[in-house]
């Protein structure tokens, strides 16, 4: 594990507002300066009022408030209102304007906030400090067993990154949650186009379990204050960031023990690559024997088959390897079943399919399915 | 339970082949006479051997083979030439020509034919004895628990319905394996546009686990012996026995403890009441929260908010009811909660959701998710 290094100019407030119990549940991260943003929220039809708010946040902004243990989601108009007081509250005590602030809501679906709390807490704001950015990742956690965070120098700039999630997530745009705060001086029109490019390559790729999040947020804020980069290098760094903390949250998936990364290559384009590799990830199926150590590698064929609409793909043309060891079409001998069952009991297990008709690859990120993911999910609310 | 009866003019041959174990694992049903047909199959890119020979039995057949405990899917051109031996060599046996049998296959994906077992039986096939509907059902079974057979009275004709499959189950064009058989005389025209219709409402409405199998195969033989019938009354029956199946495939998903069914009215159209029907049933959080009686309507709304491009589809609009408690946009007391908890305890969990937009309606058909299905499913080739 590198050693973290933070960006510059960069303050923040962590606390408990009593949403659930007595862990932190609120955090503010703000820039001393006016910050380039560019972020990405959930397609859900269903998506809360924290991410209504948000998507209005263009251009500059001076940072982010996140309230975990309630997503403040299907709560109507009550809900909305709550979240433009909190909003409003938080950006007077720390001297910004309400829209220069990304608002993010995490947890229970369908609860209104415990606003006395909130408005006594509202009535005396402490005072911003230096940014404690690991306080601040573990202050978001929901069900999450790790907090998640990851640095990387660009130059004399550094690149930050926390996110949360171990559960619902599929997500079209991001993640449940995953902020990133740099020092790097970048016009928000290329922090846009770079960030919207390595969303797609890692939060995009990422399943635990099909399930999408209505509070799914993901942004980017960069301040300047460690003067220009390279776009290239900074670009690269913001990739190995954002990969690395969709490892921890594939990890860190509900009821999780293994990493299953599925790459698939010789697709007549990237989308379909990405459709061939998101069936995989995603087959409760592939995800049970991965569990198991199972060496049923026709599940993944099963899974591959489900991509109804992908004339091209045939079984005539279509490998299938674990790791190394090619599992179709070879026929499996006992010997070579007995190394799959070996490869299996890893803890970080690759499927890689060659599909022979073009040039297009993707690689998508997951996890098995355990008994305890039903274990956890069974019984969350109460 | 209703006594079951039997349409005239069917035999049967049920045997063990040595597939597997000692169990049976072979069935063919012969019409006397032929009859009209009508099939529907998996659109997997996987589809297996036997689904790409019976493809070609039109028009009319003389019936129907299934060998069990092997799926014989990405088996090459040996399992295709293998599945053709099979067909002709019981074909010959019985005295019909090869291309008026459906073969259909089903059980472990990506082994061959244990050929020398089933050669020898070909050598010795034993003679055809009146249909035994009860022993086929019980040996066409995989990982079923218990065996499914239906059948229904039309005037002086008879439907009757076998099938198999728990797991691997979101079929497209079908369930894993069901077959119908009746006397009723009726031109495969009729056959085929009321079959179709049928398999949409009850097989195509299913779903265990959203993993379709490469061998979903549904046929319905009529051969006419007991006359005309009302086409009208045919169709409600073989409905009737069809969603009965369901029912049957439903309540015996793996590890299933509950029936969900999960109905949608006030859609755009019936495409879009099916889009969100099966959005919830396939949603492994609200499978768990079901598994766990836990009132946690939210895990509804985030699946419905799953369908992004449905615009149309708005927390304002929408209604969720579990049974006839409504749920959102009614905020929960603790009492209404209590009410909730208490129906989620029952064996059969209906949920219904209100889009308020237009006039289509699609009921879905499914279960909970268990550790029992992970425990099933992480070991099970081996």
């Amino acid at each position: 594990m590198s050693q973290l290094t933070y960006p510059k100019g960069y303050k923040c407030i962590v606390a408990n507002l009593g949403i659930k119990d007595t862990h932190d549940d609120f955090i503010a991260i703000i820039s001393d300066v006016p910050a380039a943003v560019s972020a990405v929220y959930t397609r859900s039809r269903f998506a809360g009022a924290s991410v209504e708010l948000s998507r209005a946040v263009k251009q500059y902004a001076r940072g982010v408030l996140v309230i975990a243990r309630n997503a403040n989601v299907a709560t109507g108009s009550m809900g909305l209102a709550n979240a433009q007081e909190v909003r409003e509250g938080i950006a007077k005590a720390v001297d910004v304007a309400s829209n220069e602030l990304i608002i993010a809501s995490t947890g229970v679906i369908g609860r209104q906030y415990p606003m006395d709390n909130i408005r006594a807490f509202l009535a005396d704001v402490p005072p911003l400090e230096t940014a404690d950015f690991e306080c601040c990742a573990a202050a978001i956690m929901t069900t999450d067993t790790k907090s998640k965070i990851v640095s990387h120098k660009v130059g004399k700039a550094t690149v930050l990154g926390i996110a949360k999630g171990v559960g619902m997530i599929e997500p079209n745009m991001a993640t449940l949650l995953a902020f990133f705060f740099t020092d790097a001086l970048i016009s928000p029109e290329e922090l846009d186009t770079i960030f919207r490019r390595v969303v797609d390559k890692t939060f995009n790729a990422l399943s635990i379990d099909t399930d999408t999040s209505t509070s799914d947020s993901a942004a980017i804020f960069a301040n300047g204050l460690a003067g220009k980069v390279d776009l290239k290098v900074f670009e690269d760094a913001l990739y190995e960031v954002a990969l690395s903390l969709v490892h921890k949250i594939a990890t860190d998936g509900e009821g999780a023990s293994k990493l299953l990364e599925v790459k698939v290559s010789g697709a007549r384009n990237v989308a379909q690559a990405k459709r061939v590799a998101k069936v995989i990830i995603n087959s409760p199926l592939v995800k049970t024997a991965v569990h198991g150590a199972d060496p049923n590698w026709g599940r993944v064929a099963m899974a591959i088959g489900k991509c109804e609409e992908d004339l091209d793909i045939t079984p005539e043309r279509t490998r299938i390897f674990f790791g190394e060891i090619e599992a179709y079409p070879q026929q499996a001998g006992e010997e070579q079943l007995q190394q799959l069952r070996t490869y299996l009991t890893g803890n970080e297990i690759a499927i890689s399919i060659h599909l022979n008709i073009g040039s297009g690859a993707f690689t998508a990120y997951g996890c098995d399915l355990s008994e305890r993911y039903i274990k956890i999910n069974a019984d969350y609310t109460t």
